[in-house]
């Protein structure tokens, strides 16, 4: 077996990434959470505590779990150039002002690869520099304009929690995505770091499916914002087959570029985007479906039983497509696993009940089986509903982390799964 | 006297650039006019008169008034190779998908350069695509996903009628600016191709202040949004002195690009930064202070007189300034001009009328000459004051033209104009 | 044939009650309007030429045109009575506090019934009352706590421009309306004060439809803002047929209140209701439709199209209804009026310019006799319908008065009109 | 001493009404929350075992606490007279209409005092009822025109929650709250009708300071909802001293109100009002300010030191007020207090922290006695600055409880507490 790969959904988990609360939602205030896309403030210390225990949870069952703050340290400590590299694209004239970027350069450049990484995600204030103040007011327009030193030199991060969302696998290869809003474009710089610096990926062999390999512009491209691709909405669900939510934040544009990709590689035979709704409640496919085991699945039946569904196929020659509609989401996820009939577990409870566990992420599951799911323990109507149709059910504490709006599925990015 | 160049605010007008409202803005509904970032809908015909009104106002001073779209369409009939340029930055796999990107560039190869020109300012639907939709929904996402005909394929660009912002001239060179909306940024794509490919300017010699010539990309920077500029916060007042409105549009980080520029060249020898609130009324400098004469100018006092006011000087080497706290705009600007004092015309009426005349665009003036100006004439508080300090007030009507939020000096890109 | 009554909304209009722009109007700001629901602020001394332009228009054809603002004089002059009871709901402990009470009502006693008519309408100032000041923060917590001088005492009414709104009738009686927003609650006061002290309504018959006569307080009753209705909803359209609009702000449980009090006095037969969706543009009945002539309508197909359409007539006994629902608007129009099919006008040029239109009240117009209707210039597409159909239609300018998102039909309460 | 009194902020707590988490909370969606007020949706069955804990917490003390719930049943149960009066005023024409008024009624007064209790907080739906759809569909625009049957037809009340603000003690008598939002009002009937009926209270002797007895309807008054006054801006804090929050939702009016009322039965010799900045982290007085001993405090520094402060004494008499202006909050409060200076405690942490507690109600603590407070476990730096000033606190859960935007200040009515 290959050292990264996903090859499933739902197929037996082996390792992982996932990135421990820390700086960055520390940062976060009732002021400022929403410029910084965060629904809420949370209490840092039990959001740990909660993020260890889901993570004791994975290691229980063999999985092997890496943090991202930690790979990115080892990636920066192990190759100075991208280190640098890093650096550069992260503070620059057009983020910092000319008359700055050589004093926050030389600040970074000074930090331990521990420290930098965790400034990376977290931010960086102007008073955590250790600059003179007094002395960059008289030289930087940027300085002299600064109303007070709390100011953040480097934004802060708080998104990296959902580790889906920044980078995703599909079978033999990772997409590093180019994400929807400007404030969370920066955390594909991180992960880029660590696919091409970290020991244990550098000498693996992987394909980049977005961007192309020495296309590292690629993820903030010309596109004025028009194209994006968030890993909530990528599942490679197996037989040569790819789910991608046509959302808000996952352009069919962004769809094509993966799917031309795959086949052109012939990784995936299959890609079929879902058409989903505008709404905040279900920004990513897996807000709304996650699959349980090979043949079941979790839905919330308002969104997915009126979503419009579509196949592609590979065409006549690179970037040529076969397009069809489909009939439904569920049949045509049974039809691509080669099953009669899905098992399918809606979310629980009557109206009210559903709208709100749909809310607090009860479809938002994360197999480390077939058939063995972790779910924040507060859905309980669903997963109620779950054990009935015999899918075991490890359950989490989410006080905390659920306020990010994003589950177990949401704060996982698979590095290696086995096939079904 | 050079072909092009502005040398004041309120020197000479002698060629001007605007734009006659049009397709664009018949695109604007109640439903879609806040994505494309219009204030309102507007009665397109009568803007097209009022706008008409306008302009022959300027020509009656003796004013060249070129017309936004005339230009366009004569670049690109003028030049092949920018024709092709912008077609492929405007179409591309990131704006229309892999698989409609070489049958929309078709269509846009097989237009007119008139019609090519309406387009790229107008938008280009599905249906005027003249496309074969049931073909394309075979083949792609990208259509298959589409909900009606109506859907843009080139986004219009209605605040094309703004043209202050998306360029303007600094004494002897342009700068192409990087506006702060993504929705904004493809008017730069349009005035770029202007001023590289219009005879009349590709015969014609002047600086680019951003980006560096041969940089295209450089608007449309590796920023994630955090660095732009917009001409309504630019105003090259005279005596070597730039004022630049420090907004949520303007950046520092961009001054200090102009001002780097323009220091290196000698062009200047300083920038005076007005760091504004952020109010949804006073977006640009320009909507508080305008010039009205050599020693005259009109401000919103509750704005300018609580703004903190920076001074830039060059510094030891290039990109290295000189920065200085002033006392306030008046006493900075009437020091830059060599003025004893200014002779200030606030905005007219009592504390609401003020504010509504703020808002009405009672200060956004734009001279012809020293003494000078044209108005909307329904700021008639302002105008009475202006008139009572000996100004010149033309009036023009702006039923509609106001809607947009703009007066006279944002619906105009001075190409020449007079020292003092 | 009664002084008052309005037995169509085609029949030849005789008289009408408007609101000349003023005072109210002068206090909208950028920043105060949305409090004021207001749409947008308005050049005053136009809007008022505007409407001038607009009531001459229904003199040419004959219509007696009455001011609010000069009825609400008269009324307080001729009733000392009503005159101190409006001052008294006006300015109580509840709106000025305890220890301002006295001093407030004593300064509307003090004025001119001219005078207190227009600040009952446009509001009042501290500093326009004239009261010292210092010595009132010395004895009260609202004087106390006042951030400045141009606070308001009594809140300026600017929707009262839209007289249809306040008080509506219907065949021989009136409707005071308790409406949606409590910033617009106040209208009613003054209305009521008309209809009660003005001696050319002290001195006719006609029915108080709601609320009751001597029951005041009604129109503000104990519902905590759940009850309301709004004359833009209303139209009785003949044949003992009235059309009322569900929608977020004329309720189900006000229709019932009308019609109980129409039916229990044979004053109709019919209550048609519309039930309309919650959207911005389409806030009232009449901004999407209204009649033309005997048998013909202007609509905005998309609303009317899809909306539910329920009739009521009466049942066993007095607040009983026979409720059923219709297959559409149009045939049961049709066959309340006993016509074959209507001649319908829908909103003219393509998706968008409908769309504008309708925003621009170009459904929303007032017929002066049958075949014969006002509607703003800038309606053109929509006009030149109109024309085609037979349709007499005279035009009026609406830069101004149109701001506020009402047409003809929302700036008149026709107080008699002749039945068909 | 007294069966009922609150005599300060931190004598010992002997009485207190609490409400614990119910139907009405479940009732919330995604959805629906923003219209029935409430911040967030949460985990009911959690929220219980919360508030369970947080009673026990106050029964370890030798507190009695009364449910709300509890107390509304056995109030309806006890007086038929006060029972069909809540029906009445809740089911009225104006809340669902003259065709279902009947039927409604019947349906409250068939049910136990226990459910009618339950569904008077919890809220009523269609399906609810047990009514026949169809046949109401027939006689009603109410039904005809309904959606659904998850339509309410009593609304659900989440808020009552907070005790605090529907009612409040202040020394030997109470206020019953007009509040601010129409949703919230009908609250008040709820609790009026446990102070009248409710066997404990009818015995007692204790004043109504708002509204009169017998003036039930005060608290619906008719004053346009601008008059309002909810509980957490009030705090009798001993010294015949009351401090009232003077914020959006509670006017000076109404502070006007309860001073004249205090004054002329001379509870209260001086009520210091404390204007508040509007801004929902602090919507009420305890949230930024809070007794926690006999001379120490916790306040929230940002708000509290900015604030306007206010003292009202009687003037010469009912309703005349001596006003004058304070220095500041702390001095005004250790003024009346009768101490030198008071000891406070300020929210903890760095600036992002400390606005992140006050957000998590840090401020919002309730003394049991005096040096003994309770407060959310969640707030570690200010509690642990209230520990180092030598104050017991006694901590709880508040994952679910919080989600309200409120802390155990919020969720308590205290009914009997000592003097100092």
């Amino acid at each position: 077996m290959d050292a990264f790969g996903v090859h499933s959904e739902v197929g037996t988990l082996r390792k992982v990434m996932v990135h421990r609360p820390d700086l960055s939602l520390r940062r976060l205030t009732p002021t400022n959470h929403d410029d910084l896309l965060f629904d809420d403030v949370l209490w840092v210390e039990r959001a740990q505590f909660e993020h260890d225990e889901f993570v004791a949870r994975m290691r229980d069952r063999g999985v092997e779990v890496f943090l991202l703050r930690d790979l990115l340290a080892q990636a920066l400590a192990a190759d100075a150039g991208i280190r640098n590299r890093v650096i550069e694209l992260t503070v620059s004239e057009y983020t910092v002002g000319i008359s700055l970027v050589d004093e926050i350069r030389a600040v970074l450049a000074g930090l331990s690869a521990e420290d930098l990484a965790t400034h990376l995600i977290g931010g960086l204030t102007v008073a955590e520099s250790g600059l003179d103040v007094g002395r960059l007011r008289a030289t930087s327009v940027e300085a002299a304009a600064l109303a007070d030193l709390g100011t953040f030199i480097l934004p802060p991060l708080p998104n990296t929690l959902f580790t889906r969302d920044s980078s995703c696998w599909i079978y033999g290869g990772v997409s590093i995505n180019p994400m929807y809003w400007p404030a969370r474009r920066l955390e594909a710089y991180n992960v880029a770091a660590i696919y091409r610096a970290h020991p244990m990926f550098a000498e693996a062999t992987f394909e980049y499916w977005y961007p192309e390999l020495g296309d590292e512009g690629r993820f903030h491209a010309a596109d004025f914002g028009r194209a994006s691709l968030e890993g909530g909405d990528v599942q490679p669900i197996g037989n040569g087959t790819v789910l991608i939510g046509l959302s808000e934040r996952s352009q069919a544009r962004m769809i094509e570029q993966i799917a031309r990709a795959l086949f052109d590689k012939g990784a995936a035979e299959r890609v079929i985007a879902v058409v989903l709704s505008k709404d905040r409640a279900h920004m990513h496919l897996d807000t709304v479906f996650t699959m349980l085991d090979r043949d079941a699945v979790t839905i919330y039946p308002k969104v997915i039983n009126e979503a419009r569904v579509i196949s592609l196929r590979p065409g006549a020659g690179s970037g040529r497509f076969h397009v069809t509609v489909e009939e439904g989401l569920l049949p045509a996820v049974a039809d691509a696993m080669g099953v009669p009939k899905l098992r399918v577990v809606e979310t629980g409870g009557d109206a009210y009940q559903q709208e709100r566990e749909q809310w607090d992420d009860g479809n938002n599951v994360v197999a480390l089986a077939p058939g063995v799911v972790v779910a924040y323990e507060r859905n309980t109507y669903t997963i109620a509903k779950m054990r009935a149709a015999g899918i075991e059910v490890i359950t989490i504490e989410g006080f905390e982390l659920g306020k990010g709006r994003g589950g177990g599925h949401c704060m996982t990015c698979p590095l290696l799964r086995d096939p079904l």
